[in-house]
């Protein structure tokens, strides 16, 4: 029975631009019961859409998911073709402003006047991407971290010609595919998830730039430590525990002065010289080449689920989104 | 059987400082099998170790490791007192250079000559402490993630007069109570992991600072994306993933020149006035003000503990000190 207060889940979708991104999201709409028809110029696009389809049922499988209640799929011959009847449109092509641009041009000539545009860009503002569109305020950023068909969260941002509307309407659709979407309020470049990134690799750089360690020694250093904190209590929770029963006002009287301290000077970025490239590319060859990336991304896939699995059951954190999957698709 | 080859444990241990960290490291020495003696001129010491040992036990037994080999613990009369008879001091009190001197002025007039001092700073440069140290050559830092007794990770770092015999003698210490060390073999303010998590501080006190983001929506962020996936693969290894059969080298060719793009430009630090403390003070007592911080660490033990039960099973990252632990126990 339909619930009035459920997340409105489309029948129809549109991806267009199945690269890595793409297909995650084709994947995770798939498998949520809607259609979707994918555009993408490259011959390669379903077989990448073959791949990453096939990695996300064996993760929701894993997961306990259902899969038996799939969407459609198919690749369109063109862009019109794949949003013709779209309710909804992902676009995930390769950042390029004048690229995007061009694609959003395609699409409105032939999208039905009130589906939302979501764009999966990493940073650039959604004010420039829709600029050039007749009906700018149906456009959405919908940024997603891959797997998108694992990974719950998507930054919901919107520009300044965005309704409010478009933002609640592409949190419903997003909830209604299991995600998390958290709502962007102010419109920033690389929004919140990778102005955080941004800042670990510019570091990560320097310290791979000046001998200081290596690309494995930097991962080890997050993966035996800080990151096992981050698949479950993020950076502020995290300190708030840290800082003992004098909450975080305690933490902020023992920590923060080290704001003021020399390492917080080491911001600029090293340049990028082809001798910076060649000593990342070998040392992350030594680190991890010996495995296809086809297999990493396997292991990665049983990690997160298992990760997931635990939070679920210890009804925290992400184990919150999975468990309104599982009870979604118990429903359906 | 002793084997040869195998980790130096020391028989008795003292640890200087027992706040949060401290009686961590106690609580993993005495689970290791190890005689602990602890040294804090604080009232509160006992009960805090007897609270984070309690914890650690449980987590221990959660994650299947025995608990009943247990070494012992008292808490120390003096400085001398503690390290009298130890064979490895840890240290952890108080981010001051000042304060530290001090103590391993205290440690060195009661310690034998061939104990290893190490250092818990997080971020002050080993050169630095142990300049008035009458056998700086045994000084070193070893710096761990809390909580202490599950995250395996713990950077080595020596100062200049520190000799390798005793980076070596620290490494091995630390494996036989189960943990992970990575030698930063280049002296810098903050090491590797804090000049990562420093990184991130700094961008998301900008973001609660200008409003973009409150302390619940970063977290999120981090806890329904990112974080998930560096519990189990860290910065180079996903992006290598991300960047597809192309390598590292197609990776930075896609994302490298994001670096030039606005957003690094936002590397000064926000000024930490009372206006800013209160404003995260008041969005982390909303986020998480709810639950008592020690009910927030057996949460966090909880999870942790199943994320390393999932990477053992998988054979990956983190699960390897875990196995390696295990396998020791087994032979003990």
């Amino acid at each position: 029975m339909a619930d009035a207060t459920a997340p409105a889940r489309p029948a129809k979708a549109a991806v267009v631009g199945c690269g890595v991104i793409g297909a995650a999201w084709a994947s995770r709409l798939v498998l949520s019961g809607v259609d979707v028809a994918i555009s993408d110029p490259s011959p390669q696009a379903e077989a990448i859409m073959n791949e990453v389809l096939a990695n996300a049922v064996t993760a929701w499988d894993d997961l306990g998911l259902r899969t038996d209640q799939r969407g459609t799929w198919r690749i369109a011959s063109s862009i019109g073709d794949a949003v013709a009847d779209a309710e909804f449109v992902q676009e995930s092509v390769p950042e390029r402003p004048d690229l995007k641009k061009a694609v959003y041009g395609e699409i409105e000539t032939a999208l039905a006047g009130d589906a939302v545009i979501a764009s999966s860009t990493s940073g650039i503002k959604p004010t420039e991407l829709q600029a050039d569109l007749a009906h700018p305020e149906r456009f959405v950023v919908g940024h997603p971290y891959n797997p998108v068909y694992l990974l719950p969260v998507v930054e919901v941002v919107g520009g300044e010609a965005t309704t409010p509307g478009t933002i609640e309407r592409a949190q419903s659709i997003y909830r209604s595919i299991g995600m998390h979407p958290v709502h962007v309020r102010v419109e920033i470049d690389a929004f919140i998830g990778d102005r955080l990134l941004e800042a670990v690799w510019r570091e990560a750089l320097w310290l791979v730039n000046d001998g200081v360690a290596t690309t494995q020694e930097i991962d080890d250093v997050i993966t035996y430590g800080f990151g096992l904190r981050w698949a479950q209590m993020g950076l502020f929770e995290t300190y708030r525990v840290a800082g003992g029963t004098g909450g975080f006002r305690h933490f902020i009287e023992q920590f923060g002065p080290a704001l003021e301290w020399p390492w917080t000077k080491l911001m600029d970025t090293p340049p990028f010289t082809p001798e910076l490239v060649d000593k990342i590319v070998e040392q992350s060859d030594a680190q991890s080449g010996h495995l296809d990336v086809r297999e990493l991304e396997r292991i990665r896939d049983r990690n997160v689920v298992g990760f997931l699995k635990v939070l679920e059951a210890n009804q925290w954190a992400a184990g919150a989104a999975v468990a309104a999957q599982r009870q979604g698709q118990a429903q359906d």
